[in-house]
């Protein structure tokens, strides 16, 4: 049995420009890997009808689970909701439990609930809702598409409650190995460690600081005992270049 | 006519299960802006032969300028050259002026210029080299391809190497209005400016500060007179609201 398969999809011509800074993929990634799913792709798409159905409806066929974030709140160029809807065939709908919360969160407010707002009630037919514990404007679910806002925090908030929903999968074994050396220096250790086990993957990523620098190596793996087993090879194959390695526990400050 | 237009493929595995955030893509978005080139897609994609292979032959098909990171240094899983020659149908060759900088730089190190090491030096045929001020290795353009290394402070001084090899375009004049205001209130001013003109787009992008809340407006086109005009007529309406709005200076801390 293999882990379900995901896709991002961050829906906006901000973050095309430069001028927002994309934090959901990143964070969207550690949270699927500690599930147990696996993130297969990530796509930026700007604010244009078409490439939202094409990409969701591409998405929606090739993976088991597709998040989308960005494009729900009230103005003029939030197209997200209506062209996914799009993208399944299906009407949008003023939905009463979405009106019902929005009603509810701004009568508690000194802003007025106004046509701008009221369109964060509209859903498309058939689909779920996903809490908005912050600004209670939901998103939703329709078939495998997870439809989130784009504001971080809100993101985040909403994913939480959401988790539970979510299938889960065998959560992956990470194991990092810190190496005092360059990664030129120990590549055929990772490469021979890498063939000699099945069912692990060894990836290698360098780090500069000022007067040093090193290797994290990061062995994964389904099973722990053979993820654990391959990162002990690698340390004391790294050890006996007379390199430092050490295998990072969880809390060590890296 | 129009700018050029771009896309950004991040290749690896690191990226898609949270490991190591992106910070490519944010960077490379705003200098390709400001470069007056247009990004229009960008993709996170995993180190899988296949999928570097197809999505570098269709980004390369279907934009101007393709950027990719990542997978170009010297262990196992730096497939990125390999894929992207395959996808050109071009033999990697070792590359004489990539050896000959390799060379020199590893001679005034005490690292060894070993097999691992010569590999940064496999280039694809008929590529042309991008030099790499800090580490040496270098990246390389194949066709419309622009091929750059992972590591963000690498990359960008790369990235700085390459910029006057670019095309450029007409430079997009982009200004924030700064509102004390939600963006549901604000909603249809913006939306009645950006129908008025021509050639320009309006985006909103909300705030939060712990007691305080706003949304920064932002207008963007080519014509710098008119994009300043519609930023004055929404920060004109929305202070007519009794809500403050002001137009951000270059330079200001917004």
């Amino acid at each position: 049995m293999s882990n379900p398969t995901a896709a991002i999809i961050v829906i906006g011509d901000e973050i095309l420009s430069g001028r927002t800074k994309d934090k959901n993929i990143g964070w969207l990634a550690e949270q699927l890997f500690s599930q147990g799913i696996d993130l297969c792709e990530a796509r930026v798409i700007p604010d244009i009808r078409a490439t939202i159905i094409n990409t969701v409806r591409h998405m929606s066929s090739e993976y088991d689970l597709v998040f989308t974030s960005g494009g729900i709140g009230p103005t003029h160029d939030d197209i997200t909701t209506e062209a996914i809807a799009a993208a399944f065939d299906k009407p949008v709908i003023r939905h009463p439990d979405a009106e019902a919360v929005l009603l509810k969160h701004y009568a508690n407010t000194d802003l007025e609930f106004n046509a701008a707002r009221q369109k964060m009630a509209d859903i498309p037919m058939d689909a779920d809702l996903i809490d908005n514990p912050l600004s209670a404007a939901p998103g939703f679910i329709l078939h495998n598409v997870h439809v989130l806002p784009g504001v971080p925090s809100i993101l985040q908030a909403m994913f939480e409650g959401l988790r539970v929903r979510l299938p889960g999968g065998v959560m992956m074994t990470r194991i990092t190995v810190q190496c005092g050396s360059g990664e030129g220096n120990i590549a055929t250790i990772m490469e021979r460690i890498q063939n000699q086990y099945d069912g692990i993957s060894v990836g290698s990523y360098p780090w500069f600081k000022p007067g040093n620098f090193g290797t994290a190596v990061v062995v994964s793996g389904l099973d722990a005992l053979i993820t654990g087993q391959a990162a002990e090879d690698i340390a004391g194959a790294v050890l006996a270049l007379g390199v430092t390695a050490h295998i990072v526990m969880p809390g060590d400050t890296a």
